[in-house]
């Protein structure tokens, strides 16, 4: 089978996911009202899902013309884009560059996706505006990192290193920019390993405040609702300590921030 | 007011958002069945669901004693995580490392966060075997880069280059594993611009296949429904022409896998 989604021409808004066929695209919720209207959440049905894709383009009903639809990408809003950098022999060879032995990964934001027809924006210099109105509120996040990851493998590039399951420790609540009394760029920041402070600073240290990085990658991204920004991590990281010290499993880390609360995660 | 997201204890599976009083936390939902039980969705509201916390806040009721509660992430599954290295000043002089002059941007995929009391899992080693199986099918992606952000800028990190509103074509559409007549791994990928060719070879010429990425991925993170790989880019890449050749406002870059489909887009 062939999956897409697409909306129909006049109703731009409203994605559907279809197979396509002889005559044109077949509308599975059209076909079966308890099908999803996304591509990722039709995965998410895995075996039964398709089964009823195959029904419905056995079917021959619930055709929709080509000319009535237009194609969208055939998944929108993944949880993942995950990229392979130097995957091809010939492309390796092509700028003298060594044949990797592991796969280096990178990523893409699922906002970058667009349809297989639709237009590639070149980027203009663009201005952001009272930013810090565009902020819901601030959290305690924890970027936990493995540091042999990011620095010497993966071919320098940081992410796998940063994003394995529960790297991201994030809470306890999001404090609305309102609620907050204090200066959010001058609170005292902390991390304590098995009770004994191990980083501390304070927010008033930041190089680049709140406002300026969310008007910096708004440049590049559209940034949406609850999208998390991780805006610095204060000295005293292990990996810099004279001999270099690493989490490991038994301790308890806690992280946190004056005004915003504490997280506290054990390390399994 | 200070936002959480929670489950009650004995229903674990199900996602609240809340705000914080005095004696509990105010579940939303309960006080307005109309809003919606996470927090990417409320913030979607913007002032309307702000306003509605409010009155929950000082209504007094809905209140669910913290015992009864676990507190998760404030948010799940945003659509992006955005970091910032070497953002404390501090930390920079920690490691003699220079300011930097813009920020420094990586990325954590949305699986990373857990919650504030959750445990961090230091990574085994793991198998995934039949990672095929895993893979709903295949389409067609352009992975549009801006040379100078992704090699020269952003410390090295390719992320910001990569990863502009629309730089992710993807399409025409999904073909299912079973649907791909040929060997995924010995079909013809070629882009043009313009309707010449510029990049041309053979999906056999991958270093590391799709089998050996999903396994290798799966190490890291937990793959989900949905979830898009761009496996690797083929030779004849502009940046490394000499002299190098950019897209530029008017083209049209066509990609095309065989058996696959073929994706077309303007760049504006």
């Amino acid at each position: 089978m062939r999956l897409v989604q697409f909306c129909r021409r006049g109703a731009e808004g409203s994605v559907r996911v279809g197979v396509e066929g002889q005559s044109g695209v077949i509308d599975l919720k059209a076909f079966d009202p308890s099908l999803p209207s996304t591509m990722r959440k039709f995965l998410e049905l895995g075996e039964k899902g398709m089964g009823c894709a195959e029904r419905a383009l056995s079917s021959g009903d619930c055709v929709v013309p080509r000319s009535d639809i237009q194609l969208l990408s055939p998944v929108t809003g993944p949880d993942k884009v995950v990229c392979v950098g130097l995957n091809y022999r010939d492309h390796c060879l092509e700028q003298n560059a060594p044949i990797p032995t592991e796969p280096i990964i990178f990523s893409k934001f699922p906002s970058a996706i667009t349809g297989p027809y639709d237009d590639i924006q070149l980027p203009e210099e663009s201005q952001e505006d009272d930013a810090l109105a565009h902020v819901a509120g601030f959290t305690v996040a924890n970027d936990v990192s493995a540091r042999d990851w990011q620095m010497k493998k993966n071919g320098k590039q940081w992410l796998l290193g940063k994003t394995f399951d529960t790297f991201c420790p994030l809470g306890p609540a999001l404090v609305t920019t309102s609620a907050l009394k204090a200066d959010v760029h001058n609170l005292g920041i902390r991390c304590l390993v098995n009770g004994e402070v191990v980083q501390e600073s304070n927010t008033n240290q930041l190089i680049f405040k709140t406002e300026k990085l969310v008007a910096w990658v708004s440049q590049f991204v559209t940034l949406c609702p609850g999208d998390v920004f991780l805006t610095g991590t204060p000295p005293g990281v292990g990996v810099f300590r004279k001999p270099p010290v690493f989490l490991k499993k038994g301790d308890m880390v806690e992280c946190q921030i004056e005004g915003i609360g504490s997280i506290r995660n054990a390390v399994v």
